[in-house]
């Protein structure tokens, strides 16, 4: 594994992230480290960085460095946006940093910012055709995502720092300079919105520390029952009734609602603002919150080293990215895969009367995924693994997921062994008919995972005979097979319930394997 | 790692657990297959493994073999106890397995049985004086453990299985046949005691499948907080109520019990009769479950190679085993532990009246066990790790931990970074002044965590002084350690609350350190 510190120097927070990643493969953040600097304090209309803020963020990258120094991380990479950009002393900043930490800053422009963005919103997101906005404490950027490569992008000084310091006025802000603010959002995205997106509404990914703060104070108002923030869906709607009550506020009483970060809690009524503007000038409903950003979009270089930094497919690296976290990937895991995708195939295909289900594609990719990672929950204990692993599968952000499909494949790893089928508290993340196909998946992961019990890989093929209300699978084995077929017919009842047909496991008719079935029929 | 199966057929079940292990390090069980096998089925007074009962077993040992051939484990260890041990046909049942699995099973004396489990119970306890009782299908051992080692051992034909078969009568059970069991019981145990526990009762260890469903059972009856068995504590009065319960119901009603095992819902209340004289027997008033028994007693020779097989410190095994299942052994967990360590016996010791807290050496050793796991959370995400490390530190099985004790540790994990202090709904399993212990150990090991800030072990000393409602910390650095020194300020203030004091952190005073101090106290 190696160490990268990525170190982003915004308007209102510097930050130094530092991942351990293997190129192509798995990642993970280490540690962070967060400084409030406000940079762009006071800065005004001179476009000078103030001596105060310039050695807050001087200090913040001292400390950056000490670490960098004792944690003996790989790279470096050190950016700068807005309030740098835009300060005419931004330069002797640069110098100043260089010099007294030896960290080489680079400065980002508008343009390269929501680049760097685009990229993260394109390998967090399974959404290839989006918007992504990204808000900061000095600038906004918007990006039109096409083919999951950037394709437009501009930026605005319409920050949370710096629209609360330039145009709110009052605390709590005055109507008329909040009227004033959203005009301005308004006129400068409606026009990039009119030329950029022409087609009709675009899915909208959401970026940054006001936004990401925003939908932990609205989980916390409507007690959502996942603590993740990533996928998260903000709608309209919420947005409207979470930015109105934050207006009414003063910045003290704001501080005390629940999920509120109090270092932002002077900032974040004007970034709320702006990001209703932005979704009514887009014309969608909802707004969909990455937990990847900027310094996300620095990594990815390093993490997808070849072209464009894209990921493959971004489900599919989720899933091995938390097998790995895991140290869970192994042969067993495939195997049970393709069981799986065979008995899930075999029952769908006999023909259209008399196939056993009738799930789609979605249904089928969400069965691959949950197989591969099944047995991540054995890393806490053997016993109850399965309830281990659903905590697990829901215990950090799935890029490329949206909550519901997380929740899906959670409750198949719970399903995978045994126990009744619920929704875990889960329900009101689900669509309607979600648990019926929640069963009929547990049901074929089951049989799947028992069909290679022996974690050997022995069964080679399966033939699936369906009629008259029964499913038979008969097992070919590559060697002795007693294990898998005798437990694949004990834990065959819960796809049988949720088939509501009889499910009959029988190992195969060469010489050997019936004398084995039979063997175990009488055992 | 190593992998080793070990085989044990029971007159109940027949059971193989692997095991992955590193010797003198770590260990996990990997899988583990159960069939119930009733071998002394029929066996009455013939002493005769009867043809179906051999049959199973023998089919079962094929599955054992099938999977250890599948799976390439390094050792195999196969043993037999007592229906094998007690048929005149035992011989012919071990040559059969041999002939037709390659399996050797090696069949134990009681003595070898009770012996294996001492050691387990010497392991899995922090007691070095108790008596351990394991109640099996076929046979009951009772062990007398001093000094950690196996001071003498009895077994008696009085196992679950055999009881019921021998001894009741009805469905349920007629009360005249309990009786005549409990008799049995109580005319075996009671001289057994009077011989080997002169001195007034001891601590008591109890083992096997029946214990641990009537624990299981109990949990599910009141609700018990905790998922876990191993160091449940199982009170006389509850077994009493519990199997006054068992004996009223007919072994399918009991079945239906929530929390019991099915395939033992007609040997279960024979086994509670014969646990409950046990108990009376020993004058003790609970009976410690552990999850640990002649599997883990088979293992422990290849586990602690050297010597009698016994763990050094059995908590401290289980806190590094816990920190290598997450492979978070690092330097950083012992410098943190050395830091909290220093400051809670700087606080202790100024003088009797000066002292900032009364804390024990109980506390102190709680402290160091949570410093080394604080981190294991971070498997999961690094975001919200604490909370994460919490759920993974009660998630499984801390042998040598009371759950109280390990409830402790893991809120200590919880409380590491920030956070306020709460018992996490498991108050009910503290003792009276536990909180406030927590509050005060998690105020030090907080101070202690970000003064490794950097993971750089920076800190070489600490220097504490306290007065007049004042803690001041001065942190001697090798190398610049403003990290430290500014994040331990900024996260001093829960050791504040708790102590009822001021608590300051300042850089130590040679001349750098100086200057960094008045750096970051401007910053």
């Amino acid at each position: 594994m190696r160490r990268i510190a990525i170190i982003d120097v915004g308007s209102n927070t510097a930050k130094l992230v530092d991942f351990a990643y293997e190129p192509g493969r798995s990642y993970r953040q280490v540690d962070e480290l967060r400084t409030v600097v406000r940079l762009s304090q006071g800065m005004g209309d001179a476009g000078l960085l103030r001596s105060e803020p310039f050695e807050r963020g001087l200090s913040a990258l001292r400390t950056f460095a000490s670490y960098c120094r004792a944690t003996e991380v790989d790279d470096v990479v050190a950016t700068a946006t807005s309030a740098v950009r835009a300060a005419s002393n931004g330069e002797r900043f640069v110098a100043a940093v260089l010099e007294h930490t030896g960290i080489d800053l680079r400065v980002l422009s508008g343009e390269e910012e929501a680049r760097t963005g685009a990229l993260a919103a394109a390998n967090a997101f399974s959404t290839g055709e989006a918007v992504v906005l990204d808000v900061g404490g000095g600038s906004v950027q918007l990006s039109r995502l096409a083919h999951r490569r950037f394709a437009a992008g501009a930026s605005w000084p319409l920050g949370a720092v710096r629209s609360t310091e330039t145009v709110l006025r009052g605390d709590p802000p005055k109507a008329k300079s909040v009227k004033a603010l959203a005009a301005a959002a308004k006129s400068a995205f409606v026009p990039w919105f009119d030329s950029h997106v022409a087609d009709g509404p675009l899915p909208m990914i959401g970026m940054g520390g006001t936004l990401r703060n925003l939908a932990n104070v609205e989980q916390a108002r409507s007690s959502y029952p996942l603590d993740l923030l990533h996928g998260y869906r903000l709608s309209r709607d919420a947005l409207a009734s979470l930015t109105e009550e934050l207006l009414s506020l003063s910045a003290a009483k704001r501080a005390d609602l629940p999920g509120l970060n109090r270092d932002r809690a002077d900032i974040i009524a004007a970034g709320a603002v702006v990001i209703g503007e932005a979704l009514a000038a887009s014309g969608t409903d909802a707004i969909d919150v990455s937990g990847q950003g900027l310094r996300e979009g620095l990594l990815y270089p390093y993490l997808v080293p070849g072209g464009e930094h894209l990921l493959d497919d971004v489900k599919a690296f989720s899933i091995r990215n938390l097998m790995r976290q895991y140290h869970d990937h192994s042969a067993h895991n495939e195997h049970v895969r393709a069981l799986a995708w065979r008995l899930f195939d075999a029952l769908a295909s006999v023909d259209s009367l008399a196939s056993a289900h009738a799930l789609d594609s979605d249904a089928r990719a969400l069965l691959g995924h949950a197989a591969l990672v099944h047995d991540i929950g054995m890393a806490v204990d053997y016993y109850r693994h399965e309830h281990h692993g659903f905590r697990l599968a829901i215990g950090r952000a799935l890029p490329g997921f949206t909550h519901r499909e997380q929740v899906m494949v959670a409750l198949l790893v719970r399903n995978h062994r045994k126990g009744q089928i619920d929704d875990g508290g889960l329900g009101s993340l689900l669509a309607d008919g979600d648990m019926e196909t929640v069963k009929v998946l547990s049901g074929l992961l089951r049989v799947a995972e028992y069909l290679d019990r022996g974690k050997a890989q022995r069964i080679t093929s399966l033939l699936v005979h369906v009629g008259d209300g029964v499913v038979q699978i008969e097992a070919q084995a590559d060697g002795d097979a007693r294990v898998e077929v005798h437990a694949a017919k004990l834990r065959a009842d819960l796809l049988a319930a949720a088939l509501t047909m009889d499910v009959e496991v029988v190992a195969g008719t060469s010489e050997t394997t019936t004398h084995r079935a039979t063997g175990e029929a009488s055992g």
